[in-house]
C-alpha cells in the first residue's frame, strides 16, 4: 500500500473520473492529495465524504506523496513529472508525452502488468484509441500471432476533453437552430459531420493520433512486426470510441474461436448477436470499465483475417480506469 | 433522344433530387410523367416551370413512356418493373432489387457505360455505398489491379430516406432537451450514437449492405476475384456517406500516382492536404454530383496497399445523379 496518493489534474475531464473510480473501488491509502493547474488550485472538493482543497500543481507539492495518477496535457506532463520523479513519486501519467521513452513502461493490466517491474518512476497509460484495440488484439495474439491489423475509428469528442463535449452539444443546438457557433477545439464543425483528422500531421500523411495506434501497440506486444495501419476519425458522438477492427493472424482463428477467447480475457465483453441486433454502441457501453466486441466475422477478403466491433468508454478504460487498474496491481498485485 | 420520360417516385427524397437535375442540366425530352404511389398521386408540382400533376404508379402510366428513372422500395420495383418492360418501357432503377440479376446491367456511367448496350430492359444503378467506392477504385484498378479492399463506412441517414433524417432531427432535439423519441427507422437511437448495422443479417456475420458492397463491386468491375471485407455503420451525420478505404493492388502505386489517377478520373475530385487540414467532410461535399478523395497515404501495414478517405453525397451520385447520368448516357452517349 502507497502511504500518500495524489490525482494530479484532478478537476479534469479524466481527473474527475478517476477520483470516482478511487471511491467506487475503495482505493486505500493514508493521505490522498488533489493537485491541479492555478485555473483550479484553491477551489474545494469533496472525496470519499471529506473535503479538499486542491492544491497548487508544483514541484513541491510532491515532497510527500509516493503514487500520483495524472491526467494533464502532454507539455505539463513533460514538465512537472521530473520534478516529482525526483522527488520521489512514483506517476502514473496519461499524457502522451513520456509513453514511447524507452524507459518507461506502457501498460494495459490485463495485457501487460509485468512490465510496470522495471519502471524508474514513471508508468505510462496508453491513448484512448490504443487501449481498447490492444486490449481486444492480445486474446487474438496469444492463440494466433497477429500480424496485420487495419483499423478505423469513430471516436467521441469527450476525447477533445470538456471543451470537445461543449463544441459538440453547442455545435448541434446552433446548427438544429439555425445559428452560428464559434468551435473551441474542433478545426471544422463536429455536429452532423466526421472529420477525418485527429491531432497533427505526423508520418508519411498519417496523424499524431493513427501513428500513436501503431508506436503504442509494437511497444506494449514488445512486437514491432506488428503491422498496423490506422485511420481516425472524430464522430458526432459524445462518449466511447468505436474502432472497426480487421485482423490477420499467423495462424487461422474461427469465429467461435474468437468468440471464446474474447469472453474468457478480462475486462473484455462479448456483444454479439446481429440477428438479434446486438452489438455494442456508444449508447449501450458508456460509464462502463469493461470493453465490448460485436460484429465478430471471418474476414471473406484474406484466408486469416477476422472482423470485429469494439467499442469503449475512452474516459475509463480508454484513460481513468486504466491508470486506477494500474495503481491498484501496484498496490495489491491485482488490475 | 426519347420522346417521353418518367420519373418513379417521383415525391420521394431521391425522386425529388432527380427531378431537380433534369431541370439543371436541362434532359430533354417531348414529355414528362411523374407517378408516385396512390399516397402522393394526386398532388401537384412544378418542373420547367410547369404545373405537373403526379400519376398513380400503375402498369397502365407505362404505355406511353419510353423511359423511366425509378427510385422505389424494393418490393415496388419488383412489382412494377416487368409490367413496364412489358409495355415497351426501358427503367433505370435506383432499388437494390434487380441489382444483381445477370440480365441487368449495374452501371456506374464513368466506370463501366459499355455495359448499358446489353441490356434488357433494366439497368440498375448501384447501391449508394457500393457508387463511390468502385468509382473511386476504378483508376486505381486500371493501374495495379485491386486483389483486395478493407473499407468501413459512416453511412448518413438520409441513406435510410426521408424518415432517416426525421429521426436524426427528432432525435438529437429530443436528446438535447432531456426527452424521449421514438424512433421510426432506427432500431436504436442514431442521436450521439453509431449503429454498426445497415440492413438486415445476410451471409456469414455480414450485414445485406455489407454484402451489397462486395456483390455489386465484382459485378460492376466484372471480376469476382476482387475481394472486399466491408463494415458499415450508420453515424449522426444527415447527409453524404463517407468511407475509410484500403486497397491492395497487384502492382503497387504510389501516393503520387494515387493522386494523378484520381484527379484524371471523371467525377473525381481530390482534396488532399493533411498539412492544411484539407480533406473532403460531409460538410464539404453535400448537395454536390462529384465523390471527392482525401488522406490518400501509402499503407503502412502492406507492401502494396494504399489507404484513402472518400465521401459522397449518398442522394447525389449514390443515387439520383448516377440514374440521371444513366439516362444522359442512353440518351446522348455521354454520361
Amino acid at each position: 500500500m502507497f502511504r500518500s496518493i495524489a490525482v494530479v489534474g484532478a478537476t479534469g475531464a479524466v481527473g474527475t473520473i478517476i477520483r470516482q473510480l478511487l471511491e467506487d473501488r475503495k482505493f486505500q491509502a493514508e493521505e490522498f492529495h488533489f493537485l491541479a493547474s492555478s485555473r483550479s488550485a484553491g477551489s474545494e472538493l469533496t472525496f470519499n465524504g471529506k473535503t479538499y482543497t486542491v492544491e497548487l500543481l508544483e514541484p513541491a507539492a510532491f515532497d510527500n506523496i509516493d503514487l500520483a495518477i495524472a491526467s494533464t496535457p502532454d507539455d505539463v506532463a513533460r514538465d512537472f513529472i521530473p520534478e516529482a520523479v525526483k522527488r520521489g513519486c512514483t506517476i502514473i501519467d496519461e499524457s502522451g508525452y513520456w509513453r514511447m521513452d524507452p524507459k518507461v513502461p506502457l501498460i494495459i493490466p490485463e495485457v501487460n502488468a509485468a512490465a510496470i517491474d522495471g519502471h524508474q518512476g514513471i508508468i505510462s497509460s496508453p491513448n484512448c484509441s490504443t487501449t481498447q484495440m490492444v486490449l481486444a488484439m492480445k486474446p487474438l495474439h496469444d492463440a494466433g500471432k497477429i500480424r496485420r491489423v487495419v483499423v478505423s475509428t469513430y471516436q467521441a469528442t469527450s476525447g477533445a476533453g470538456v471543451a470537445g463535449n461543449r463544441d459538440l452539444e453547442g455545435g448541434t443546438r446552433a446548427n438544429l437552430a439555425g445559428e452560428d457557433y464559434k468551435y473551441e477545439t474542433f478545426a471544422y464543425p463536429i455536429a452532423f459531420n466526421c472529420i477525418p483528422q485527429i491531432g497533427s500531421a505526423k508520418y508519411k500523411g498519417y496523424t499524431s493520433e493513427e501513428m500513436k495506434m501503431v508506436y503504442e501497440t509494437q511497444k506494449i506486444f514488445g512486437d514491432e512486426s506488428i503491422q498496423v495501419c490506422p485511420t481516425c476519425v472524430r464522430v458526432p458522438v459524445a462518449n466511447c470510441h468505436s474502432e472497426s477492427i480487421l485482423v490477420e493472424t499467423e495462424k487461422k482463428i474461427t469465429v467461435e474461436e474468437a468468440r471464446e477467447l474474447f469472453a474468457a480475457t478480462p475486462g473484455l465483453v462479448v456483444m454479439d448477436d446481429l440477428e438479434n441486433q446486438v452489438y455494442p454502441m456508444p449508447i449501450n457501453c458508456t460509464e462502463n470499465d469493461d470493453t465490448f466486441v460485436g460484429r465478430i466475422r471471418e474476414d471473406i477478403s484474406c484466408e486469416n483475417g477476422l472482423a470485429f466491433w469494439c467499442v469503449s468508454d475512452n474516459l475509463r478504460k480508454g484513460a481513468a480506469t486504466n491508470a486506477v487498474q494500474i495503481a491498484e496491481y501496484m498496490t495489491n498485485g491485482k488490475g
